[in-house]
């Protein structure tokens, strides 16, 4: 058992018996991690450079890891607080060798790799313009959640500059981003090329999407058939079942952005 | 019983005692037509001038007078031939009064309306970029099919000089055009508020894509429930049943793009 501070709990990944500590006073992961870790796997590669931007408390590294043994994952956190969370987390979990937590800011991030490096990059990003929306009095939070230290236009610069050609970038974000996203990544020769939007119940609006962009690649999209959250019912749908292996998704998994 | 041309067939519309008469030769229309004036005819008020792009032989006025009583829509159709068939078929429901055919060029336009006159535009453009596919040996046929003479950036330059503020544009296409339509459209004003994407079966990907633009909006778009068009057993959905008003939609209906 490894020692918890206040506000934290241990979590069993159900996955090659992975473990994550969260804090539940600062930022808990959510179905939105777990589905972007899915979405990205099936491109890893065993020798992938796998880059996770605002990895938070590490857990798309742990997760891409659990789903593919990727062997070469750097996460960048900005904050000092969650970065030396996901430290622990990989310390936990005894993956020192394979991810590395950099306390750093994304935007300032030049030098951390070469050019045209990394083959794969995710991002759970934060999903309001600072615009709109309350901000949390929580700084930790308000950065979560609000593009205050990570834009659109952050993610996009740094995948122009860190993806190789032909490299990819996954992110969750909200639903009704996409023409934002779009129209940052098209202006930096990122082109979506698989777009998968995500239901909360069939007949609802969507809420949030998946999405694989690639450098330099032609435009031309797959927009892939809806994932639904729940079945009409309240059940967990098939879909959901199958990306958790379980059929008792976690707490807090299924609170949206 | 109306003087029908060789290729020529009489079909009714199931609606307020609409008929049309189609060209089996040059172009018929298809489900797209009939999900277009569908999704828009939400949007059409009593006195609301209406301009329909690149009407072929007029299917579109014609449904969405049949939906919403419009009493002034303008059609603009490029090629001589099925302008005049769109003609004969406002003659044939005697709706001169209503819907008036322009034999013209889209792009040739500016005199035909004043600026920012237009409340809502739909268009059923030609759906393939003139570097993709076979084109069709029949003229008429390819510049139905291809953006020989209509593209995307000439259909948002019509919409942001003649609709008015707040005007709405409604167009389908294919889905995996959605980043090359977005990218047009926020470049001339036009913010798309409103995507519903049409699956042929529910777990395929989307063909086609629905959406609403509305000029100088904000950014934000509502990602509607996916439109099947048929059941898992083969029978129409239950949507289109219902779109139709009938059991059993026209023939060449679901042939899609």
């Amino acid at each position: 058992m490894p020692l918890l501070n206040e506000n934290e709990r241990l979590e069993d990944l159900d996955l090659k018996q992975l473990r994550i500590i969260q804090n539940e006073k600062t930022f808990c992961f959510g179905i939105d991690a777990v589905l972007l870790a899915w979405y990205a796997s099936g491109s890893v590669k065993p020798r992938s450079r796998i880059a996770d931007l605002g990895t938070g408390n590490g857990i798309i590294p742990l997760l891409l890891y659990g789903r593919t043994g990727a062997s070469s994952i750097d996460a960048l956190e900005i904050q000092k607080e969650m970065a030396d969370l996901a430290k622990r987390n990989v310390e936990l979990n005894h993956l020192e060798e394979k991810i590395h937590i950099h306390h750093c800011d994304l935007r300032d991030s030049k030098s951390l790799f070469p050019s045209s490096f990394l083959d794969i990059i995710t991002c759970n990003p934060p999903y309001m313009p600072v615009s709109r929306g309350m901000k949390s009095p929580s700084e930790t939070l308000a950065i979560a959640r609000h593009e205050i230290t990570c834009t659109i236009d952050d993610i996009s610069d740094f995948a122009r500059m860190h993806l190789k050609d032909r490299g990819k970038l996954f992110i969750v974000h909200r639903a009704d981003r996409i023409h934002d996203i779009a129209a940052s990544f098209r202006e930096k020769s990122l082109e979506i090329k698989r777009l998968r939007f995500i239901y909360p119940y069939p007949g609802k609006n969507a809420n949030l999407l998946l999405l694989e962009a690639v450098k330099k690649s032609n435009p031309s999209c797959i927009v892939e058939p809806p994932l639904y959250v729940y079945n009409t019912d309240g059940t967990y749908s098939d879909t959901i079942n199958a990306i958790y292996g379980t059929e008792t998704p976690k707490s807090k998994d299924f609170q949206f952005g």
